[in-house]
Order: structure tokens, then C-alpha cells, then sequence
């Protein structure tokens, strides 16, 4: 640190008279209330031997952004009152980039999809009050992403002018979760690349690291694989709406240059009735009716798991699409599986009868061999926690497990020793609460109702009720939509800022300098990053009347 | 008629094989299964005399759109199989436009802002199968416009070519209600012009004909008053975030022009506490804490209704304000007045003794004065069901009464022999259900969940529990979104297509040709002008999977 403890004064409560607007809530933070000015000559310079041209390309993104946000600061006169400070205040020239470790710098998207286990998203940031140089190190060029975030957040713009407000600042700063993510369904409607793209940078602004997406589902399979053209060929909505293998290419690089890790699911063996449209020898149950008897929604279908061809076809499946992938993570979903389709058709049953196994041993043996392949490829697999808690499996404690049904099941979870992936409809399902979208029921509301609040999503615990070393299996959370209800159209408003509140989480545990965050201080930040994201281009919703987001807290319930 | 009934399939079911995809559904339609092509050379020509502009201007834009929406029919291949049936189908090359009164046509504008008991939005649309002229005929040149809207959704693209696949078709339509509105709040957030004209032109594709505007409430007043300018100077949350006069007369040329009258709501004498930033002299309990003890949401403030000051005050703007609306409506509004507030100023508690008024009958005059300066400008005021169920006024049978509270109400509202205008909370408030805005509030919901899905806004009775003579006091209805957490960044996801769906409620009366309309017909007709919405720039939120949208009623609850 080269600024005197001193020259500080500590946040306690965190955020006071000027709201320190970060986003998430740096884990440690101390901050003055001086004025900076951002000089129009400002640069940021490196101290790497050899920069890699994603983290240039980041710091290209941070200037022009420092200059481009043009955020009025969310106060009555939106900064009028602060332009007084300007003529005595400071400008900061420069922020100096510098890496701790003395190997080789690897690109921020190397860093990326390194295991959870090892991955660096620590910083440390120092913005003096005084013009002198601004610092910020960390260990690796992941780390300086999300320092550069940080730094963008710091800013405001009256009358052309660039200042900070909360200055000198010190910022140390690393997540309390490896696993920051946000779940994109593209199979019930289709999102075009550049909507994945424009979220992917919003995910980034928040520090959000993965990408957990749900591509293909019973409704459309737009994923194109090489070694099965027919499936998205047959399978998507049109020809216009598949990812290509370049498109895919295109979004793991694009999110791993922005610090995120694009962990595909491949969801088995439910959700894929569109499979068969190009192989109904695999699916069962296909297109059965009435849906309901078969299925969550329609339309019904399931994967033959019981038949040798089929374990074979999606193995080879599993492995085709998981080399695709960067990511040390494959998902294998495993959610709602639905019993009397299997029960009812005659194949399965055969298949079984020449066996000898049980479903459940069916079920055990198809995850096994397409874990295998995953394995094989140095991943780890993820299942939802139905294969968990709900079947009879023999899954090593190495699996990772998705939380989805309740929150109260991560508990039985990480009992039985695996670790967890909060993503519990009861807090984070984005589209609960918005009525149910089947056809022919006038009062049919969400299953999940009432809608997800920022708030809600803010008050979630992802320790609540475990014991420490339950805890300990605890990698983060993801928050996801399921888009039977959305599309490009209303992706972003969906989506922002709630999937903040959920970043939040998941990157402070919940504290800040050691002290519990809450909702109360947390609405004036969000508010910010809500405006900061409308600025760049983010369809992100209002929270509340401008009048209140002008007066921090003045819309509090007991104002 | 030109087309002998011979050639046409009565529909019972309405909608058939093909689904005729009209939104809202015509009074009387009867169609056949032939394909029609729609010619390159097609055009619209006028039999008119003489065209009014904006009449013409209407044809230039279904000219255009016939052409540029390109929607695709919602059928799997989405119309690849259609093409067939091209080869051997003829080609519409004409539609005749004709008025069937001999008086001179007035403009569309003109006709839109008459009052609602004599407005005429009638037509009759003929489109014969074998390439013959359609006709499209009216008794005004709004009943044109409204045929030239159904006109747009006959039509499909595959592969360049245009085409109807429900000819020959006769439809004779008007307006079961007169008032047809969608409601916007531009105060607890603004809506820059553009968004306002672009919810103006889909509000006419659904043949909406009201914008009920409240333009100005407690957190903000974006209306520039020429005779109050610091209203707006002081009251709008920006010098930005205002309506001019020139946009107010801009936005009401835009609505005229595409059949919609524009209703102003000054909500008085709550909903007002901005007029305090210019005015404070004038707002009992002006910002007073805590909010919840002096208003439904912060800030607190009220007119001071028993200061003749602040009457005088009331009845200038109220004038001001009305002289410069076309329409034959006017709404001073009037709900959520709270007593508390008036109890504990000193002001308003002092000149009711000086008075010797009650607080109702304080109230009652200030009602009577603002409305008599409407009424001298030839037009019929509205208020909110409070002024009349809440209070003891003496408002005469001629003011329209807007039913918010609960659907229950209207009956309250008719037995008492006022005109309604149904807006109730528990069908159609486009807000409820995204969650509790007020900030600490952790698990605050929406004071109306759940949220209004089509269906529920859809199985609205407008005349439910109404005898025959309270019927007859049933103008119509209207469908607001309340803006506390709604801004530009989700209007048209939020509005639409639910807005359409309270549209084809207000403009069928729930029947066609006769029979009952039900969700599960009109479903796939309701994707279609969701599909065609979004292909004409408005992102309106998917109702289903795309899958379901496809396969008509493949989705319900017990296919």
C-alpha cells in the first residue's frame, strides 16, 4: 500500500454520505470523501513485460468507457452540487497496471477457464486524491479485469467533466465464490449471438464469471455438431436460428477475454424431445399425449437410456460437444426425469428386460458412461441434484451438483459429501412470477411464483443451515432464465440489474470489511449500476421512480 | 356485398384449419380456405373525392407494410408448405377504398377526437379469392383506418411472395365499446417522445383508440404548462425529461392521425406533490415523514383543496392544461386521497373552519370548481371511483368514472348511474407482479400480485354483474402500466402483448359472429400479432415456447 492508512478514513457503515457505488461490494475497502478529476490526458499504462492483447483490449474497453459512460451521479442535480469541488480538486493522469507474480503473463481468457479451483480474480486497487498515480495489481491478468471494472465504476460525468467523489480509495479485493454464473436457456426461444454477447459484457460489469448455458431442450436443438449436422439441422427452429461451431467458437472467446467461463449443458436424459426429430429411434415417449403424462411441458420425449444405441449416441454426443468447450466443467443436467415415459414404452422395458436392471440401474450406468467421456477429457461433470437425491446413483463425490428445486436441498446435497451449485428456483428463478405461459388456463400463474426481487435474490444465504465442512463444498451460485417466456425482446429487462444482486452475492459471501451487507445500504449501488448499465447500452429495468433513486433510502418502507 | 354468401365458409369455430389471425377479432367475419396471392403491382386507391392527408398517409403505410413485414406464418416450415397451393392462386392487385356517406370526408384525426357517443369506427373489408378488386368501405375515413388495419394481418411472406390463406373473406366490424385505452405514467419514470409514438402505432395495430396520459404525479411534473412554466422548470426530473407543448401537440397529432383520442389525466388533489417544488404554498404534508402515514408512496404532498388559493390555483391549470387537448375527455383523477395529511395541516384544518365545510363538502367544491372549467370548454370529465364511492360529492351523471380499485366496483359506480371506464387492479394493471418496489423491504410483493397474465386480462366480463341498464353505462375500458418499476427499457416487453389482449376484450365485447371468444382460440391468433408486432419493431415478449407458437394449441393445458 502506498497510501497511508491515515489518509483514510474507514467505511463504517460502509457506504455513507456519497454512495461508493461498486458493484459488487468489494470484499475490502477503505475511501475518503475528497474529489478527483479525471484528466482528459488520463492513461493507463502497463507494467508487464509483454501485455497480452485481451487485457490491452480490456484496458482500451476501460478508457473509452471512463470517458464514454457519461453517468449524471445519482443525487438531486445529478453532480450540479459537486461541480464546486472541481476547481480544487486534483486530476489523475494515470493508473498503472502491474502484475505480482513474476511468470510469464497469460491472457485474461487462459485465466479464464482455468479450473475454479486455482482461478485468480484477485486484486488490489489504489486511487491517491492527490493526481499522483493510481495503482492496481494482482496476481494474474483475471485479477487486473476485474480491477479495471472497479476502476470504471468509480466515475461520473457533469458538464463534460470525469470525477470520483470517494477519494483516496484502496481497494483489496478477490471473490468469496470461484463460481459466479448466469443461466441462459436458448432452446425454448432462440437468442441471437449478439444478445448473448451484450449480456456476456453486462455479466463482466458484475463481475459474473460463467456462462451456464442451457442450450438445447426438448422444444429446439439450434446447436450445431459437426459430427451430427442432422441434429440442429432437424432439430432448431430454422436454419437461422442455430449456433454454429464458429458461433460458439465466437462466444467462448469473446467470454473468456471478458473473464467468463462458458460451461455448456447438455441436459440428459429429459429436455431433449428434439433429438428426435433427427433420431426418434432415441427417444421415447416421443411427442406422446397428453404432454402432461409425460412430461414437465411439452413436448414430451426422453432419451432411450436403457437402449445400448442410444447410451452409445449420446455418449458420443457428450464427448463431441464437451471438446468444443474450454471450460473445466461439463453439465449433463439430469432434471425431471419423468417415470412413465419410460414405463410406457416398449423399448425401454425390453431394453430393461434384457438387462436385468433396475431404472434406477439403468439410470446409474447411462450417467457413468457419459461422465466417462467428460472425465476423459480432464472435466468435471455437473448434474442437477435430481441425480442425486432423487435417484439411485453411484456418482463419485468429485461430481458437482446444481441446486435448482429448493434451496433447503443443499443441505441434503452436501451431506452426502458433493459439491453444490446454488441455483434455487426459490430465489433466483428470473422468470417466476410471471404467469404460467400454458395454453388453455386462464388463472394458471408461474409454479414458482411470486417474482424473483432483487431483494429476494440479495437476502439469499449460500451457507445458510450447513455445517462448516458442508460449507466447504459450497463453489457459488448461478442465477438463470428459463426463456418459455423470453426472447431477444425482453432479455435484458429480465435479466438486469437482478442478475446483479445475485453477482453480489456470490462475490462479497455476503461482507464487506467484515460487515454484513444488507438491502438497505445495497438499493443507492444498484441503483448506480443500474443507471451505468442503461448508459452502456443495457435494457436494464428501473427499481424504483427517479425521485427515489435520486434520495438514497428515501423510499425505504419506514422513511 | 359483392361476394355471393354461397362462396364463403361460415367459421364455427371461428378459427379453423388456417388460423385467421385478426386481432382483435372482427364482430362478423365469414373466409374461406383459398389462397391469395398478393400482386407486386398491388395498390390501394381511393375512391374518395378527396382524400384527406392522413388518410393517405395510413395508405402509404400499409402499402409498406404488406410488404415489409414479412412474417412468416406461424406453421411449422412457416409457410413452406403454403407455397404450393401459389402456382395456381391469383393475384390481388387492388383494394378500393370508399366512403358510404356522401358528406365530405373529414380527416382521421378529426374523426378520432370526437366524442365517443358519436364516434363512427365501422367498416366493411371484401376480398375476394379470384383476383377481383377488394373493397374496403366505411361511413368515416376512422372506419377506414381501422380497415386497413385489419387489411395488414391478412398477409404472409414465403420466399419473397406475399400471400392470404383464408380468401375469399367479408368482414363487417365496430367497436363493441367506444373507449378502447392503454394508460402510460410518465411521471414515476419518463418515456422520451419516441417511445410514446411507437406505443401509439401499436396501440392502432390492435385498434386501441384511447391514450388515458398521466402525465404528471408526486416524484415528477414533465408537462410544460406555458402558463405555469415553473411547474416543469422546477417540478421534471431534468430539463430533459419534459413534454414541451410542441411534443404534447406532437404526440396528440400522431395519436389523431392513427385513430386514437388523447384523454390527460391531472390528478388532483392527491398524486401532485411536485408542484410543491415550484408551489410549496399550495402541497399539504409536502415531503412529510414517515411517507406511509401521509401518502400510498413517497413522497408525500397534497393539493390544499379547502385553500381558495390553491382552488383559484387548481381550476388556472386545470384550464391551462385542458385548453390545449383536443379530446372531449378530461380526468382531474382523484384517487388515494389522503385524510391524514389534511388532519395535520395546520393550513387546510384553518380554512375549513374559516369555510365551515366539511372536509367532502371542501372537497366537493374543489371537484365542482376544477370540473366546471372542463365542462365550459365543451367536455365531459372523469375521475377516479373514489371521488364517488369514498366521498360524498355531488358530481352529476354525466362524469365518467374510472373503476380501479377492484373489477367489483363497477357495479358500485353504474347502480348510482355514472358512466364507467373499467381499469380494475385485479385484471388489468400491467405492473402487478414484478415484486414490491419500496426499498428495505426484503420480501415485499406487489400490493396487486399476481402478475395479470393474457388470459386473465382476456376472461374479463365488461359487463359482469351489470343489469341491462347499468350495461348501458359501460364505455369501455383501458389497460395502464404504472411506471415505478418501468421505464423506456421495458415498456413494450411489459405492455405487450397484454395490452392486446384487453384490446380484442374492448373492441369484440367477447364475441364473433355471435358466438363466445375463449383463450384457447385465440391463443394462436395472439401469437400472430405478437410475431407481427415484433417484426414491426416492437418487442413484444414471446407468449410460449416458439414451439408452441408453431403448433397451435399443442401447448395447452391438456393436449
Amino acid at each position: 500500500m502506498r497510501l497511508p492508512i491515515g489518509l483514510l478514513v474507514a467505511l463504517q457503515p460502509l457506504f455513507f454520505r456519497n454512495v461508493l457505488a461498486i458493484w459488487p461490494a468489494p470484499r475490502n475497502i477503505s475511501s475518503g470523501e475528497q474529489t478527483l478529476l479525471l484528466s482528459p490526458e488520463f492513461s493507463i499504462v502497463s507494467d508487464l513485460p509483454s501485455t497480452p492483447q485481451d487485457l490491452e483490449d480490456a484496458v482500451a474497453r476501460t478508457q473509452a468507457r471512463l470517458f464514454a459512460d457519461g453517468l449524471g451521479r445519482l443525487v438531486v442535480g445529478r453532480g450540479a452540487n459537486d461541480s464546486v469541488a472541481f476547481s480544487s480538486a486534483e486530476s489523475l493522469c494515470t493508473l498503472r497496471l502491474a502484475l505480482t507474480s513474476s511468470s510469464a503473463a497469460k491472457s485474461i481468457a487462459d485465466e479464464a477457464v482455468v479450473p475454479f479451483e486455482v482461478r485468480n480474480e484477485s486484486y488490489a486497487l489504489m486511487v491517491p486524491a492527490n493526481g499522483s498515480e493510481a495503482t492496481l495489481t494482482a496476481p494474474t491478468t483475471l485479477g487486473l479485469l476485474r480491477g479495471l471494472t472497479t476502476f470504471e465504476q468509480l466515475w461520473y460525468t457533469y458538464s463534460e467533466q470525469v470525477y470520483a467523489v470517494n477519494m483516496p480509495l484502496v481497494v483489496h479485493d478477490s471473490p468469496a465464490y470461484p463460481h459466479r454464473g448466469f443461466g441462459l436457456d436458448s432452446a425454448r426461444n432462440f437468442f441471437p449471438v449478439p444478445d448473448i454477447k451484450r449480456t456476456l459484457d453486462a455479466m463482466s460489469w458484475v463481475k459474473l464469471n460463467a456462462l451456464y448455458w442451457h442450450v438445447v431442450d426438448s422444444q429446439s436443438f439450434p446447436l450445431e455438431v459437426s459430427a451430427f449436422p442432422e441434429l440442429s439441422q432437424q432439430g432448431a427452429y430454422s436454419a437461422m436460428q442455430v449456433y454454429s461451431e464458429a458461433d460458439v467458437q465466437d462466444i467462448i472467446s469473446y467470454a473468456a477475454a471478458r473473464g467468463i467461463d462458458v460451461v455448456l449443458e447438455l441436459d440428459t436424459p429429459g429436455h431433449e424431445t428434439a433429438i428426435g426429430l433427427s433420431h426418434p429411434e432415441h427417444v421415447a415417449c416421443y411427442l406422446s399425449t397428453p404432454w402432461a403424462d409425460f412430461a414437465s411441458e411439452p413436448p414430451a420425449g426422453q432419451l432411450r437410456l436403457a437402449t445400448p444405441a442410444t447410451v452409445n449416441f449420446t455418449v458420443a454426443l457428450v464427448a463431441s460437444v464437451s471438446a468444443k468447450f474450454r471450460s473445466a466443467l461439463f453439465s449433463t443436467g439430469g432434471d425431471e426425469v419423468n417415470a412413465n415415459c419410460y414405463t410406457q414404452d416398449t423399448q425401454t422395458q425390453a431394453d430393461l428386460a434384457q438387462s436385468g436392471l433396475s431404472f434406477d440401474e439403468a439410470l446409474n450406468e447411462f450417467l457413468l458412461a457419459t461422465h466417462a467421456v467428460i472425465r476423459a477429457q480432464g472435466k468435471t461433470p455437473i448434474v442437477k441434484e435430481d441425480m442425486i437425491l432423487n435417484h439411485n446413483t453411484t456418482l463419485p463425490n468429485t461430481t458437482i451438483a446444481v441446486v435448482w428445486i429448493s434451496s433447503q436441498d443443499a443441505k441434503n446435497v452436501t451431506e452426502r459429501g458433493y459439491r453444490v451449485i446454488h441455483q434455487p428456483s426459490d430465489y433466483f428463478y428470473l422468470d417466476c412470477g410471471g404467469g404460467g405461459w400454458v395454453g388453455d388456463d386462464i388463472l394458471g400463474n408461474s409454479w414458482c411464483d411470486p417474482f424473483k426481487t432483487w431483494q429476494r435474490i440479495y437476502s439469499f444465504d449460500p451457507l445458510a443451515n450447513l455445517t462448516a465442512e458442508e460449507a466447504s463444498l459450497v463453489i457459488g451460485g448461478q442465477i438463470p432464465i428459463w426463456s418459455e417466456q423470453s426472447g431477444p425482446e425482453n432479455l435484458d429487462p429480465i435479466v438486469w440489474p437482478r442478475a446483479a444482486s445475485a453477482a453480489e452475492v456470490f462475490w462479497s459471501g455476503g461482507y464487506s470489511n467484515g460487515a454484513a451487507l444488507n438491502v438497505t445500504d445495497a438499493l443507492p449501488r444498484l441503483h448506480d449500476m443500474r443507471f451505468r448499465m442503461v448508459q452502456r447500452g443495457i435494457k436494464a429495468i428501473p427499481l424504483q421512480p427517479e425521485w427515489c433513486a435520486l434520495r438514497p433510502n428515501a423510499c425505504d418502507l419506514n422513511s
